[in-house]
């Protein structure tokens, strides 16, 4: 697979007019392009601009209403319910989160449930949207159905990420990952590399381990069984049950407590029907801010420099990778595949943009460009 | 190895007049040995009565101190963060979930976190608290550092338990679990039966996996190196980042918040400093409880009537196992290993208790006892 580097600011403006022309407002269209393009500033690039195009096509077919506008149907001092009346999941996201931390800033804590929205990018972003004002911020969300419990062979639960930021130095403590062993994301890029899955990510229709990647994708979206393990495969002795608890976790945070779609009901018929959760947390509820803080940072600092494993040079700690992705797409622009490319080409076509104003001259040939695999 | 059945309710009476003579008032020993045997009514033998020799150890040595109170140091109407001055975790658990089920009635939600405490049994027990009033409970704890994080080869974090229990029909969601793939009392169980351990559980002093448990619970007690891998074993393909993730969580409500010891600060020198998190949600702050709890119990339905895997006939939802383990114990009694059975002989002996008074002649003797293994 062949990719080429996509300047960051470029790509912003491409973007912003892009989500103008879909019928967003300017400042909905910022809003959007910013919750993609930190998924793509942070290397995660299944959650960024590539899927300009999906959003495109939930517009046109109706699933995601460019017009609805978040509401809040539900509140107390600490907490509240918002119907997203099918609207688009960036602007619900943020809206979400945003009435978290204005919350959590007058009462210490709060928890926002979300229900009848759309895909919302990567949970992190919200998590941080929080940790970036000094309070701790975590972010859930449910998904069409990927998850196959423990002993089951039908996907009942999303990929159910949950987000958690918070603030410490010299960069936050930020962990944002699915309770799925992998995404999606990554069978489809085993499966556009054409390599076989590992052991213990996924299962096919009959609940039997499968390391085909096509199958299992062509099964999800027709939802005839089978799909990706949690977290501790698919056996309790390595952790099965724990990773489907997760899952729980995070539904329980969104669809439950919102009285909106299970991950199983999502995604059918037209209807997205996603729900998140936004926790916003004030350490001031805990004592010194700062003292915490510098608290967190130390033990980050030991984990960092604990003895290495046989073979290792380094330990991470959680938003050390994406840090470090930042400064590396600030320089040298965002990956960004061939296939993706064209389809930006095509969407530029539609909505009547010039594709080379922004990005000059590129030939889809594949040959020209090294490739990163 | 050998078990023997001992009745519930002649247990409970004596376990109550041990905790007794170790100094603790009646109702103090009422509620360390209600934790207990909620353990062992569950089937979680490692942290039910057998722990009773380990505790009174703990207190003949000082690191558990019996007139030991815990301290509400700082509070707001959503918070509190409470001192265990040393004291028996049991009790300063109970006081500080309490705590947090009384704020939480008021203010709607409430999060509490606990330094200088020591081992506290089951997450679980905590978190059933508030279910068991109707609300949401979580509760984390830290521990003697077992967790070897991605790519190290010391251990750096405890079995650092997420619980949490939501009401439901017909029994709460309940699901209690170590973020280490296993838990030490697993390991200790697979030492006993000279069993090898699974492949993705255990690190040798140099980081390389290991699956002789003897010499992994010998390197743990003497901080030699290694230990037990995060959920999602030691490679990051199979996740290892995300058991390590949830572990830091756990930490951060734990140990990050209180300004205690984290995990690797733990038991050293004669000093437990284990602490504690307790969060307890009302769902009233979203609706009605009654709607919420019934949209839970519609999805756990549909999670157990999903389509098994080839080979399998059930699938569980999380607190079905515990549910049914009670049923049986409180039929058969609790199954206690031999050598558990001497322990406390030996431990009646020196609390001048007459054990036969209680459980009648027992022979210590293998042979006569039916194996459960």
């Amino acid at each position: 697979m062949s990719h080429i580097y996509l300047k960051l600011d470029v790509l912003k403006v491409f973007c912003e007019e892009a989500f103008q022309r879909f019928g967003f407002t300017k400042e909905e269209a910022q809003i959007i392009t910013d919750v993609l393009l930190l998924s793509d500033k942070y290397g995660i690039e299944s959650h960024g601009m590539q899927r300009l195009v999906r959003y495109h096509k939930g517009i046109k077919n109706g699933v995601i209403k460019v017009d609805a506008k978040p509401e809040i149907v539900f509140e107390t001092p600490v907490s509240a319910v918002i119907e997203g009346h099918d609207g688009m999941g960036q602007l619900i996201g943020v809206f979400g989160m945003n009435t978290a931390i204005e919350k959590a800033k007058k009462s210490g804590m709060a928890i926002v449930t979300v229900r009848n929205s759309n895909h919302y990018g990567i949970a992190g972003y919200y998590a941080r949207m929080a940790s970036d004002q000094g309070l701790i911020g975590m972010s859930f969300t449910n998904s069409e159905a990927i998850m196959v419990p423990t002993f089951a062979r039908k996907a009942m639960l999303g990929s159910n990420p949950i987000a958690i930021a918070v603030p410490a130095d010299p960069y936050p403590f930020f962990f944002d990952a699915s309770t799925t062993v992998v995404t999606r994301g990554k069978l489809e890029m085993y499966h556009k590399a054409e390599k076989p899955l590992h052991d213990g990510w996924a299962l096919d229709e009959n609940g039997k381990p499968c390391n085909d990647a096509g199958r299992v994708l062509k099964n999800i979206s027709a939802k005839k069984g089978g799909g990706i393990m949690p977290l501790g495969r698919n056996e309790e002795y390595s952790g099965s049950h724990k990773g489907y608890g997760y899952g729980m976790i995070s539904e329980i945070f969104t669809s439950i407590l919102s009285m909106g779609l299970t991950s199983n009901h999502t995604h059918i018929d037209g209807k997205g029907g996603t729900c998140h959760g936004f926790i916003a947390i004030d350490p001031a509820c805990f004592g010194d801010p700062q003292e915490i803080r510098e608290h967190l940072s130390v033990f980050l600092q030991e984990l960092r420099d604990a003895p290495k494993a046989e073979g290792q040079d380094r330990i991470y700690t959680h938003g050390e990778k994406e840090h470090f992705a930042v400064e590396r797409v600030q320089e040298q622009g965002v990956a960004v595949d061939m296939k993706t490319v064209i389809e930006m080409m095509q969407l530029a076509n539609d909505l009547q943009i010039d594709f080379s104003d922004f990005f000059g001259d590129i030939h889809p040939d594949e040959k020209y460009y090294a490739s990163l695999y």
